[in-house]
């Protein structure tokens, strides 16, 4: 089977694909560069298969989806038998927290976190901004306190978020997390935290995110 | 099997929840009324179900889950030979194209259209709000228009969101669409676009809305 994932190397949302991909042992994945400096997510040809203009995109003989999230549910019930076997849980309760927990990433997490990434990180760096909004920054940190506060006390009783085992609703913190603590003056909130720190001390170890943060992000 | 849906009747969240359960055939399921204007969600006994403090929550004999899209998935999957059977693809590729839609919903759609209701609607009517921030509406309504023109061009080729069948992707949208068109002053962005209103018109007319309209906002 031939796979794609239109999107860069750098991008997290990609690298949430790349990361289930490895997970599920299909290295041979094939990435379709798209230049988002040249505007190439907004052409006709890639608005054909992503009309809302972002990236990344999976494709394989049978279909074409977007959304990062969406695609790492459909990779993780595709090849459910290879790889890491657990990562849509067991059985359907832990299916069901599964998905409570990813989306909480999707909705409490990442907002809060997506920002500051930008502000600090990827405005400078790619779309010209000069220094960043401190005050956007700042609330923003303080939303993330509150969230992770929880994550906290819930880490502190359960090795992973949906209970014993490793699942795509850890795997979906990892990019933006990482990008956090490495490239942000404000991963304190994650190190600072006792459980917190352990659980992604745990989950960023995993080959599968060890071999993308090499030859993806470091090498890059 | 006892089943409890932590919430309120007008919250558009929990009729998520209630919409799925209807789908599934499943009427009998109790309302825990959670008082958020007495601050009942942030009492000790409720953020023991759910930490961040937020409603709806789902309960029956074997899980506890939050999250309103986490749990239509849930209830999608565990009665998904009753009622409507469809709600999450009849295989693999359309669970796809349905997870891919729900992402949508949850990353494009509902966001501008979560601060118009509260801001024309919500905020007046419950949190003391004296009127809307209209710089702040109209950047949504920007936003929003741009993700209905999508929508648009695509409904013009499907009948749903996810192919030729009804599913979570389309029901998610319905109790945010019905309150900005009912209860704001911006519903014209779907009812100007044909095919967007005739899908619209077609999902929200379907008995499991109509039962929760009529007895959960029309009568409170």
């Amino acid at each position: 089977m031939t796979i794609k994932v239109y999107g860069t190397k750098e991008s997290t949302c990609s690298q949430r694909v790349y990361l289930a991909l490895h997970e599920k042992e299909i290295c041979d994945y094939h990435i379709v560069h798209v230049d988002l400096l040249k505007g190439e997510h907004k052409r006709p040809e890639f608005l054909k298969i992503q009309p809302f203009a972002k990236i990344p995109v999976y494709q394989d003989e049978e279909v074409t989806i977007f959304e990062s999230r969406a695609i790492v549910r459909y990779i993780a019930e595709k090849f459910k038998d290879k790889g890491t076997t657990t990562l849509y849980g067991r059985n359907l309760k832990e299916k069901g927290l599964v998905e409570q927990w990813v989306e909480v990433e999707s909705q409490n997490y990442n907002p809060p976190v997506d920002v500051i990434v930008h502000e600090e990180y990827f405005n400078p760096k790619y779309w010209g901004a000069t220094k960043p909004n401190e005050q956007v920054v700042q609330e923003n940190v303080s939303k993330l306190e509150k969230v992770l506060d929880v994550y906290e006390a819930h880490l502190s009783k359960n090795k992973y978020l949906a209970g014993d085992f490793y699942s795509i609703a850890d795997l979906v913190h990892i990019p933006y997390t990482y990008f956090l603590i490495k490239y942000t003056t404000k991963g304190h909130v994650i190190t600072s935290r006792k459980h917190v720190k352990a659980w992604f001390d745990d989950i960023s170890a995993r080959k599968s995110w060890q071999k993308i943060a090499k030859e993806y992000i470091n090498e890059s």
